[in-house]
């Protein structure tokens, strides 16, 4: 399998699945283009007809693009592998909370968009961008309590790679969390594959100015 | 199982599980909550931690919120049901082209909002709305193309159920389309269970002004 891939250090979507790989062992080829050069779009085009990332590439030779169903497809052909919790009620929980990522939180990742090597604390504090803090806050914390930890649903699964680009957001710009969602974030932020992605992130000299630029 | 709906006049998101149970025959209790009045929120947030339709109650009591979630949800309790094609590559597909719908869209959705009974034939067409429909025509097509119709994926299922709205507003707005996604468009809105929603839809009398207005 191939996955198609922007900036490691931007590109919190294709974030998600990498890690998700990474983790679980899943061996894969890792196809990287450079987001907002003059022919991004056309490079992508040629792997995904939305012509964004992530896209993955099956052996078979197929697209499957959007985060929530490169999962579901991976889920599905590495059934043996724990990526969504064993437990019927537990899966329909994780689906949930995956699909309001995937769909929305749409004033936080406008104002406090991921940049893992830079450092904006206080900024990008909008009123929608604190509401949507405050409600993953508290569905992170929901489902520490009824899970039980260390992750969203026990072990690290889907629904902690889907929320890892927001662990990244929370690192750089540093908005008030209360004291299990901030726990949880580092868990999340010292799982070893995001270690992985973040440390290939800091790698990278590929500045892109709009995201590096914050008043 | 209950579902959580809201206006079937407006409401698209609500419309997508209500047509899939409807077309499958799943027995389902529904609860309609009114959109846009003063308690609607509130009314919401004692079925959903979101606030938002639609929301599937399981026999067990536990709330799937998201479109995406509750069909996957659904298409895995019910796994003898063909609500996703049985193929594997074109049930990546189809998972593909759902998430983009659930996740995307927006101009479209922003422009020429569903409102059945209405008819604004020409509005709304912005340029960002125009580049929405171009894609889902061009992925209908492809569709249609690769799978034979007369549905999206042959026979009728999860991703002709997340695209019923866009026909839905289609018939409203009136854009120009291909003459294979027009066709499809009138399939779709003639399939037994889309026409059940329109009926039940055509009798509400609850106005929204916002979405009345159309200049």
């Amino acid at each position: 399998m191939k996955l198609v891939i922007g900036d490691k250090n931007y590109s919190s979507w294709s974030m998600r699945p990498w890690v998700l790989m990474k983790h679980f062992g899943i061996p894969f080829e890792e196809v990287q283009v450079w987001l907002a050069e003059p022919d991004t779009r056309e490079s992508i085009l040629k792997h995904s007809p939305t012509g964004k990332v992530p896209c993955l590439i099956t052996d078979e030779g197929a697209s499957v693009w959007e985060s929530v169903a490169i999962m579901e497809t991976l889920a599905e052909r590495f059934a043996q592998v724990p990526m969504w919790p064993r437990d019927a009620a537990a899966r329909a929980h994780a689906r949930s909370i995956c699909a309001e990522m995937h769909a929305g939180f749409g004033e936080l990742r406008t104002n406090m968009w991921m940049n893992i090597h830079a450092s904006f604390p206080g900024k990008g504090a909008t009123p929608g961008a604190l509401a949507d803090i405050a409600r993953i806050d508290a569905l992170w914390r929901n489902c520490l309590d009824t899970y039980g930890g260390p992750f969203l649903f026990g072990e690290f699964g889907i629904a902690d790679a889907m929320y890892a680009p927001v662990a990244m957001r929370f690192n750089t710009w540093q908005p008030a969390l209360s004291e299990p969602a901030a726990a949880y974030a580092r868990r999340l932020t010292d799982a070893p594959a995001v270690q992985a992605w973040i440390a290939d992130a800091m790698r990278e000299t590929h500045p892109i100015g709009y995201y590096e630029a914050c008043e």
